[in-house]
């Protein structure tokens, strides 16, 4: 791709000072060291990324971005492609889990809409990014153009700019597209150069065999196209033109739009965080930008998370996607800022430190 | 003890039916079956204790037990005995870690002295439950008498029933008393026929050979205690009284308190989950009503745990005590309740489930 991507732009590093004072503040807090664990992390790392003394994560930008997946003609998924649009609807109407948690957390929540194959049965609310009609069939040919996966890219970089407008202290990028779990393990696997037995799980619900399917159409996806991406040296660009979805190249430029736009990230599951490892790959600035909500049940998952040296603060078994998971990660967040900024040191309150 | 204790009341068994139909209602939400993991497990179990098709954690109440402990005088603590004191003053005046917890979730929070070696340097606010100024020397004689033990027990009846009155939908209980790990691995050793080394950790911060200091107190302590738990075949209040400290009974004590009035418990680390065990042996139906939240970076909390067959919902490695554990999960039962009782069904949504 010659073309200049729009969000090509720097990204900025953490404020070491805000790090430096946020660790020397938690030190002076009425609890023994280190006893708030991952909150004491969390809440450091948040007021290096925000420049801040008072990290926030009030105002929560959440956006899921769907699509159709033409790898769906393999059979590879346990529901119908026409679910896609009917959860476009259902998350509109508020009766999906992600607008559940949008109302629970008081949280914007776009729906964007890349391109289903079934029109959804409702569009009030919904912010048309249509690319086509899903994806092309990967397992037999690149599941987009070229310049499909700059619309898609270019659609995920405007939801970061929205959430810059809306001043977001923290952005959730959700998915949803039947038949995603697959691409998401295809580009996975050749993103780091691994075999698909360790990549790909029973996703909404296969069964072993199901799996075991899953599996074939994936190798031959790799196969098929691992001539062109040697020929551009694993660019992942390649990859995710090849292999992704139009909803997971659009995940990937939010998320490095809205690290080039200073706003932090909480990455869901494992789709997400396939779109994460594939951003991550093309601007390496980016990792520093990525909180990790929750390790999925969606086995692959782990690989992911080691692959991006990411250590996430919940288990719970969650594999429902549409960034559900990074939504009941919040309050953690939250709870993190709230005794970082809120807590008395030991010298307001009076309090004997250790030992003295 | 001869004297029926005031507690000594049938505790209910979960409503099944209410867990039937929980069961069933998460089968026709709008996600893959199970996919919201231990979150469905939460809101079915919370339907069952409270005996509702639409489970809540809205109402929390906490209470914050404190105390000092004898033991203090065998150097088995990182901090000086004063703190005990000087941190009620703190938890009311809202410096602590527990206290902007309360906050962040609206919750109810009550400071309850069971007796400090120091008199706290505050007392407005505190509710006195005073049964004398800390504990005796574990290591050299009974903790206390069984009328401190019955007091200390009591004191945590009433705070039960002050979180009825106030129609608690959840209760967590907090410790605080510098020395209390040191009284909570030696009563769990006793509890649980364990060794010293497997339930002995850092508590608040002591080094190597610290912790091995407070291992050799706590060996010396069951060596001198143990002919009096034959006598009476492990009897748990025996262990209670001899080992416990007057929060850890407390704590026992709120707990059969509030399963008795029908309040389901969230529990917190390792002080409180030995607190647990202990009203658990008591009272075995308790166990029903008991949640946990998380898994401490205190050493010893798994055996804990393992021992009354939990799967708490976070890890963190958290190990500040005061319920700020027990706080920091809280939203993930809100989570959990939101989900179970807004998200839409299939049906209502008009989505095509599972291979239909």
């Amino acid at each position: 791709m010659s073309t200049p991507l729009p969000w090509h732009q720097p990204i900025t590093a953490p404020s070491d000072s805000h790090r430096q004072a946020a660790l020397q503040r938690q030190t002076q807090l009425t609890k023994p060291a280190g006893s708030l664990g991952q909150l004491e992390a969390l809440a450091v790392t948040l007021a290096s990324l925000q420049a801040t003394d008072q990290p926030r994560a009030e105002r929560i930008s959440m956006a899921v971005f769907a699509a159709d997946h033409g790898v769906c003609e393999e059979g590879i998924s346990a529901f119908p492609q026409a679910v896609t649009g009917q959860m476009i609807a259902n998350f509109v109407t508020g009766g999906a889990a992600i607008s559940v948690m949008a109302r629970q957390l008081n949280a914007d929540l776009e729906i964007i809409n890349l391109g289903t194959a079934i029109p959804p049965p409702l569009q009030d609310g919904v912010i048309d990014e249509q690319v086509a009609a899903g994806t092309a069939n990967l397992a037999r040919q690149p599941a987009m153009t070229d310049v499909q996966l700059h619309a898609a890219l270019t659609a995920g970089d405007r939801a970061a700019q929205r959430a810059a407008d809306r001043q977001a202290d923290l952005f959730i990028g959700g998915d949803m597209g039947i038949g995603n779990t697959t691409s998401a393990s295809a580009l996975a696997c050749a993103l780091l150069d691994e075999t698909p037995t360790i990549l790909t799980g029973p996703g909404t619900g296969l069964d072993p065999s199901g799996v075991a399917h899953k599996v074939s159409i994936i190798e031959q996806a790799l196969t098929r196209h691992r001539q062109a991406f040697a020929e551009k040296s694993h660019e992942p660009l390649a990859v995710l033109g090849s292999l992704g979805g139009f909803e997971i190249a659009a995940l990937a430029g939010a998320f490095i739009g809205c690290a080039v736009r200073g706003i932090p990230v909480l990455v869901d599951g494992f789709i997400v965080t396939a779109a994460a490892l594939a951003a991550s790959q093309l601007r390496p600035e980016l990792r520093d930008w990525l909180l990790f909500a929750h390790q999925s049940q969606e086995p692959g998952h782990q690989r992911l998370l080691q692959a991006l040296n990411a250590d996430p603060l919940l288990g719970l078994s969650l594999r429902l996607g549409e960034g559900s998971g990074a939504a009941v990660a919040v309050p953690l967040l939250r709870s993190a800022c709230a005794l970082h900024n809120q807590m008395a040191t030991f010298a307001d309150a009076n309090v004997s430190n250790q030992n003295e």
